[in-house]
């Protein structure tokens, strides 16, 4: 969406340093709207300009929603109103942004941040890409179990404003030293949502109301790991905890959103036969993108290799029936295309946990059915095609009384050959994935290539049958 | 996750009827997890024997987390337990379960519901598939504006039970009755976080905390824009109004991600040349899979058949350079997964809004570029893997100091092709999404299909142009 109306409005409040409207503009609109009215065509310098005159708080809710190339050119511009902005960031989103910044940005803002800040941070910025550590934040509001709800209600009066949440609120046990004297992250015992306590007694305690049965993250599991947890449960947010059930962090629901989108992108482009692709599509970076589809193209084009071999083997039919070739682009497809769905459903289908590697038997048996009522129809459809548009340059070299054997080796061709890809495209998947590998790998254009080889053998061996 | 514990006793309970354990079982695990376990191997009236031990609000979530197809079965067999269940659904999920179930048994359960559930069931049916009115509840929580903070969490006490979510409270106006007399929605006026009145002094009035720069939805919406609304901001739930600005509902942050998958899986299916398919892998009807995916096998077929037409146009070629036949299945297969790739990668864009339709000019110069890049590559690979590996029974065939025409007219088709199926696969996306429609209409095998034909013109041009 574009905002015709705020983007020349800004550029006038701009030209005449309108300091009250840019006040006003930052603090009356949503954080986000603001955001994406001062990406459309204004620089760094114009945009701290704007957000300065805001509250702080408010500064670091827009900055949130600026995309990363933005947010990093404004880091390096203007490092000390960085330093101050940080403070009011939400945890995760600045522990991010300063793992992009080159190193000496990042160094010279983090001598401008506080102790605790910078320790939160380092914490943070120590988890691996993709993991569930990387997606937590560590602005998480907690509270003792031994309180009343009132009191709670209380304390949390006191929390909210730099908390990511108040509505699920973590109740933890004492603090516990490390054998080596540190503190060690206080271990999980519940936790009470804040419908729990405006609805509960003002005396009731806290740890009698809390929910002890809990669904828990673990800071090192794959990120997917968020995405299965919150489509199972409707959760707001969930804890992350490390072995000792101490926790570290929390993943909130806005975040899963994220996860799955992009988690469906990299499905989609493991799919198309592309490596996956960071960022978006106009801001990858071009020589990234090269590797990432030639090294496919490549493995591709090796195995498509094999197709020359398997045309040269049959030179005796090559030769025999060379009215029958222009036949063979067309039999080729169909187990492509035919692999591609089935290879499509299977691997979406694991994804979403709807197959397991116990269901494999239910599977084929399936897709084997699938595959032969499917390859019946397109023999229909292929004598019908053979019968009535077989154009008459072809017809003409074929010899007398063999305009059947045409036809019936284009049809069991084709027949053969669909029948083959769909079970290659639903087997190939559910093997790879038996095998403790991502069945997203038998992407569409592999199991065209393997079809590809195949279906010249059987092409060749149905010519034989009949010429 | 299988629980491997749980089912076992289970079954030990039912045996012994121990109404005890069963609804200790109920109302102290997750309703997930205790729908999980039920959904393991019991059948319907064993079901509803464990849940009728727990109260009827643990019953209804439990009942919610189930698969529909055991819902259904369920309501099936206990009408009067469905009726009194229904009242403490939640409101989407209980008219979702009405709508799918047959309309003799909708119609006997209505009959136990009293009368405003049921004209607020027959409200939320009312909208069509795959809107936002099909996806959102009615059960919200709402105040008028004119109370304090301090009546405000008084009031929601009283709500809260009911409601789908408290967090987000609506501040509607006073009721206004149409020219037919019935009752006008309310108008919508603002938004106040519960977060908001706890941190709010007590006697604060309501309208002055609330939000008046609403993001909405409309309930005609296409549900995508749920989704786009929810990657934008970071919202909890979302208010659905009509034309007049009246509340009809609000859907909530659960059901965006269950519309975020559904739409990646549809995405993904129309990649991979399947017409979308609906539920789960194993419950989908064979004939509907069979239909959506003949379909586009049929579909391809068709176009396919113009490679007969390509080759057939070439017959001189066909004969005179026999020996380069065997090269066509590698050269056609390039342009199919270059073009499979640059398909991928636009739509994708799109579908992200990460490329907009005045864009097309920079993603197709960038496409070009890469689609030069790519097939220069593949050009070098062509050169070696002919120079190297052609096998000798080719190589006997190829006319004396012809062997590099066969290696420059290989080369040349890989490279020419792969230009061809690239700059396709970026462009008819463009092309279908400038039109106005669903640029992943074009899908993989579709693209593929195009850039065989266009691919056996090229390779019999570069024949032409070296023999």
């Amino acid at each position: 969406m574009s905002h015709p109306l705020f983007g020349p409005e800004m550029k006038l409040i701009l030209a005449e340093h309108n300091t009250a409207a840019m006040r006003d503009f930052c603090e009356q609109l949503h954080p986000a709207t603001v955001a994406e009215v001062l990406d459309e065509g204004f620089t760094p310098e114009q945009i701290w300009e704007v957000l300065s005159q805001a509250d702080i708080r408010t500064q670091a809710s827009v900055f949130e929603y600026l995309p990363p190339a933005v947010q990093e050119e404004m880091a390096v511009k203007a490092r000390p109103q960085m330093g101050q902005l940080l403070t009011k960031m939400s945890h995760d989103d600045r522990a991010d942004l300063l793992q992009r910044l080159p190193p000496s940005v990042t160094e010279s803002i983090m001598r401008l941040v506080d102790e605790a800040d910078r320790q939160d941070i380092a914490k943070l910025v120590q988890y691996g890409e993709n993991t569930v550590g990387a997606l937590m934040t560590t602005d998480y509001a907690w509270l003792p179990g031994t309180l009343t709800a009132a009191e709670a209600i209380d304390q949390l009066r006191q929390q909210a404003p730099d908390r990511e949440t108040i509505y699920y609120i973590y109740i933890l046990d004492d603090a516990t030293k490390r054998a080596d004297g540190s503190l060690a992250p206080r271990r999980l015992l519940g936790v009470v949502t804040l419908r729990d306590l405006i609805l509960a007694p003002r005396h009731a305690l806290v740890r009698d109301l809390m929910e002890t049965e809990l669904a828990t993250l673990r800071y090192d599991d794959d990120q997917e790991a968020v995405a299965k947890l919150f489509a199972r449960y409707d959760f707001l947010a969930a804890p992350v905890v490390d072995a000792q059930f101490g926790l570290l962090g929390i993943v909130t629901h806005d975040d899963v959103l994220d996860v799955v989108r992009e988690e469906a992108t990299e499905d989609l482009q493991k799919q198309g036969g592309v490596g996956p692709i960071e960022g978006d599509y106009l801001d990858a970076r071009f020589g990234n993108v090269w590797y990432n589809r030639m090294k496919w193209l490549a493995v591709l084009f090796v195995l498509q290799m094999f197709t020359i071999n398997a045309m040269a083997s049959f030179e005796s039919e090559l030769e025999r029936v060379a009215f029958l070739l222009s036949f063979i682009p067309l039999c080729l497809s169909v187990g492509g295309n035919a692999g591609s769905q089935a290879a499509t459903l299977v691997i979406r289908a694991v994804a979403l946990d709807q197959i397991r590697t116990r269901d494999w038997l239910r599977v084929l048996r399936r897709e084997v059915l699938m595959a032969l009522a499917l390859a019946s129809t397109l023999g229909v459809f292929s004598i019908a095609r053979t019968y009535f548009l077989t154009p008459d340059s072809i017809l003409e070299k074929v010899p007398e009384g063999f305009f059947w054997h045409l036809n019936w080796v284009v049809t069991f061709a084709v027949m053969g050959i669909c029948l083959t890809g769909a079970v290659i495209g639903a087997a190939l998947p559910l093997l790879i994935k038996a095998a403790g590998r991502d069945p997203a790998l038998m992407s569409a254009p592999l199991i065209a290539t393997l079809s590809d080889v195949l279906g010249i053998v059987i092409f060749f061996n149905v010519v034989r049958a009949f010429f």
